[in-house]
């Protein structure tokens, strides 16, 4: 092989600065996840100090993803791990909620034992709503890569830095990508194929909203794209398939394209 | 953390029911695709004893996963086993013409060997054909388990309780939504991102036809999306990329959307 | 079990030709991409000789999978090799490209580490361009293997024939389907769900070109649908959402579909 | 390296008949006798109908290693495993007693978890027990290679072929070896380092006794040498340690060393 | 299979009590040693921090396995953790001492390094001290299972409730047996196939004083057997190698058998 | 936990020099085991060139392995593992001798496959003729951990630096010790426990012959000891059981101890 090239490989890897390793990462969330739903979990627990130990053991993985990053975080990793603990009461009643929507939304689900173990849509927003706590705690890169997991898994894409509100339901869902700064009420129905994205992408706006707002009671079907960070579509809407929206759209909205010509 | 919050979590570990093990079905997937196609199995077998105890071994997976579910089985376990194994011939009759058909159909398919290894859509039919076959004899949760496996794998979702007819193509795969209630004839051929799915959803329509029935030689490009129980797409019709179709459409039908509007 | 068709699945099983093992070529894969991107690697290393020895403990593995494919090959799985790590250098500089043109075009991308660690679009790109090179070189089935390696953990399926220029953006990127004959130009830019497909796939078409051209500086937007071999989209170009395109588009051209009609 | 070295290497690979796995023979080996007692075994089953599952799947473990030998079986593999778990219950029995022995006479046992979960003398004859079934089944090497695990794992070496009363009792045990053609009575007990050998070793005395036999109720302490055939180690004598023994010795007797001399 | 023999196999599986894993005792002792002694350690840790969270991870094992014996403990688990930790500097003290007399007596060591990574004698004394800490601390059955672990690694047994005092030298070790109630003094060195045993075993004297009494520096070679609660070996003693020792010896002796006859 | 002593650990694993990783050591052991003997290979090589990537592959561990040691190496480690590969023939000749000495030694044994496959001498011999060889190359440290691996797996403890010759026998072996400077001649054969070892071990004798020298046709039974430096056990002699030998012996000699006292 070419020796400065070679060479300027190993240079890269002698600069690269330590990142939290993804196989730890992947543990740690799926510890979580085994400790919220036992519908994950092939371990069953004979003692409640047995399943605390469990939890700690967990907890500790990701005191170590967070002290690989430390040189990064707003705050001490003790502080973020504190806080991300005292929030995850509210994350688990979230997802609660949202099985629930998902199963009296859906004839096919049988019960909620179907849902949290097979239903994709479920398991892209457990992941979504730990990895948007973990974001709003300051964290960098864990969150993204978080959500990267639930997007290979799943083919479901939702940015850490997007806002849900309660009873989210996701129906199939893959193709959905809901960007950065997203917004999204309560009670809103998504099927797969959805984009909530931006319209335009000069670098300077990264701090700007550059994606849509969906207000509650909202249903948007399959392969609909919604952009731009000043539209908003109205409470109780319903936004049809394949559709392209780009501009607001009132309250008790309706928005569809003809049914297309046919040639015989 | 909170205590009462913890608390809960173990209670709700304890009071779960046993679900089979998600690694143990996985296993036992493979090893039946292995059994099937040696394209997917990296052993060699001496003899043909050999053979068979590697497919007895995977037999009892499947036994241990049905046990697991055995309060809720219509039949005995051994039944259940029984029906599958004299099932299996006919499984892989279908599958060897599903093979065929993907190989004559792609122009860049260069043989068998090719489409059985690498094609998402013949792998997730392969999983359906397995799925649907335990659905039919009443399993409950393991045929979603294992659609949810090809859909992670592949991004293609077929719902384990559609009904598909012989030498279904799919090409490209990610993205296709097929709902639990689909009937597809025989000779279908489907691109990436169609979605056969339910128009509308209140959970008392569990036990009727919400999902579009689909004749014989038709095909659908990509991005489809077709709608609703009554929804017929009659034989030897061509359903463009994109369109959104919610009622039937008559035999040897084009049905396409005008090319966009330019503006230079 | 029925025991012809036992005996009939043991005879194919004998009859199999080798393949390269799944396993390894997933192994060697990650490899390559750790010894190009430190954001891939976990491990540190101490000395320039034992990243040496990584490497070639790695390259060792492309050996063993060229030599199972021996029979099959144009050259000696030596002369393959070499030109393959010949090559190396500029597949390298054409991803580092790559990744800055992903940066410098997403808002919400921090730095280069989060792009390589955590884009699906950056790292099927990277799949892709070194089973492009690998499919350049005459090595069968093995770039296949590779892209839908890709495919299953991102949802984007470049077929390994494909043509793509430098500086190649996909945001986002679940359902993109880029033909064995796509050619596309330098800085193009595509979102998720785009299809650059073939308008007809009768199977004699194997050695024609059967999927569009994309020129410079092209930006289609998600769930775009361009089709055919003699589709030209020109220069400069601005492919809308949801499009549907099956001829050639002039440079500088801006398509879209209307905005929908609503209904209050 | 020497390249006609190199390929003889090979073709001795290439000749090479097919042994059974030593990694299957192990699992097996851990699966039967987490079947016989409990401590050996991690995993609680929730029905009896698991528990079965779990023992089925070992003993296909069995068929498939009794099948890799099929062409030196004297029986068919089917008779010969039918044969073995018909010694089963036998074999349990005599183990059960086997660890009451050791239980009651060394007053460091606190119980028989203890003596089952940390003895490597009760390791090494539950292993040799089972070794011996198979080997008075007339398996070749299977029980050899079963032996040499409990002798990695314990330093005690009983070859498969030698005949061990009930109650027998190995104290310690780093270093035993225990003869093919060896017979010992019963509630014999037994220290480390004890040989029970051949005296002279000629290859055309393979099918004579060359061997000792120790009645019942014979002490042997730590390091003593019992050598050659027709050697008989009467009822109720005690060997004294680090003896050296090859004629026969009758009943009730004691054989020690004096107490060494001193020099001050 | 005899049909109440397996039944009954199953009720021995249901009534069996909890243990600790052995696995998890395992990874246990790793970490521990690996946390005191570099030298058993593959990683390296970037931050002091990375290190404690390692060593917590660790001791959370501890923990777990503590927490499963918890009903036959005579303290809390939290109370027994804590006595552990406090107790740990000074095993490593005793560790490091240890080490240097080794290297210091053998003329083959080249270095602490060698000692701490290659010498069985110096691993089994490691587990010893720690074995025995727990074992002081009225921890059942675990003491025992990390002295079979050390056992089956070099062959070395020694029973967790022999106190040893400083400076213990082991050279080569296999076969050594220390009995449970065994003392020895300060700087002994004890070569192979030692046995300080019990003369006599009735099982009413658990509680006495049944093994011998070693005073400091006194050399103890190769196959020696010492036995006895009364036998005591004085000070700067030499016990030659396969002698057979029941009584005290005074301090300063020399213990040895004569040359053995020659016959030419 | 102290947290001055905690700091001191963090130091010493600050400080540590890098060793070679022990599972690098034991697979790269493991690959040139099955390298040249397939008895000890569960692979099947389809092509001559499979095996020797098989064969290259595993070399490059050797080569990471004397990397990682290459500050302490006498040549470089190019030419350190050139003199390796060029002395494995000799080195397989001799060990191919050993098997057929053992085979024609033991009555108990079947063939050579048993031989190789089952008796830890022959195990052990092969992991001392390859670490010797490392050994004389003037490898640091790796022979001692490759002799501590098959003393763990056999108890047989043999020193790299010991000179062994031809058709060495080895019955049993568990253990055997055999110092840093023994010499052993052609046509020897060895019980298990027997000690080669020195007299008196002051450390500045590192450099002097420590150990006996044993000639040609030597049988040495179980247990006996020889120690010393100045000790030569003559040709053809035989040495009993249990011995304890300090001065030199002559040619054709027969030593043993009188049969012990009886009393009745």
């Amino acid at each position: 092989m070419d020796e400065s090239f070679f060479k300027d490989r190993y240079l890269d890897h002698q600069r690269a600065g330590e990142l939290p390793s993804p196989q730890l990462i992947e543990d740690w969330l799926e510890g979580v996840l085994q400790f919220l739903f036992p519908e994950f979990s092939a371990v069953k627990f004979s003692t409640e100090r047995a399943f605390l130990l469990q939890y700690q053991t967990n907890d500790l993985k990701l005191f170590t993803i967070l002290d690989s990053l430390s040189s990064r975080l707003p705050k001490s990793a003790v502080d973020i791990r504190a806080a991300f603990e005292a929030d995850l009461p509210a994350v688990y009643d979230s997802l609660s909620e949202d099985a629930e929507a998902i199963l009296s939304g859906d004839p096919a689900a049988r019960d909620r034992t179907e849902v949290v173990s097979t239903y994709p849509g479920f398991y892209a927003l457990a992941v979504h709503r730990l990895a948007h706590c973990l974001c709003r705690l300051g964290v960098p890169l864990l969150p993204r890569m978080l959500s990267e997991i639930a997007h290979q898994k799943t083919g479901i894409e939702i940015h850490p830095g997007a806002k849900i509100g309660r009873r989210f339901c996701i129906d199939h869902g893959t193709g959905i990508v809901i960007g950065e700064t997203v917004e999204i009420g309560d009670d809103v129905k998504m099927y797969q194929g959805v984009t909530l994205g931006a319209l335009s992408v000069s670098k300077d706006m990264a701090r700007t909203k550059r994606h849509p707002t969906i207000r509650d009671r909202v249903v948007i079907y399959a392969g609909a794209t919604i952009l731009g960070g000043d539209t908003v579509i109205g409470e109780d809407s319903i936004i049809g398939g394949n559709t392209w929206i780009v501009k607001s759209i009132g309250p008790n909205s309706r928005v569809y394209y003809r049914v297309p010509e046919k040639k015989q």
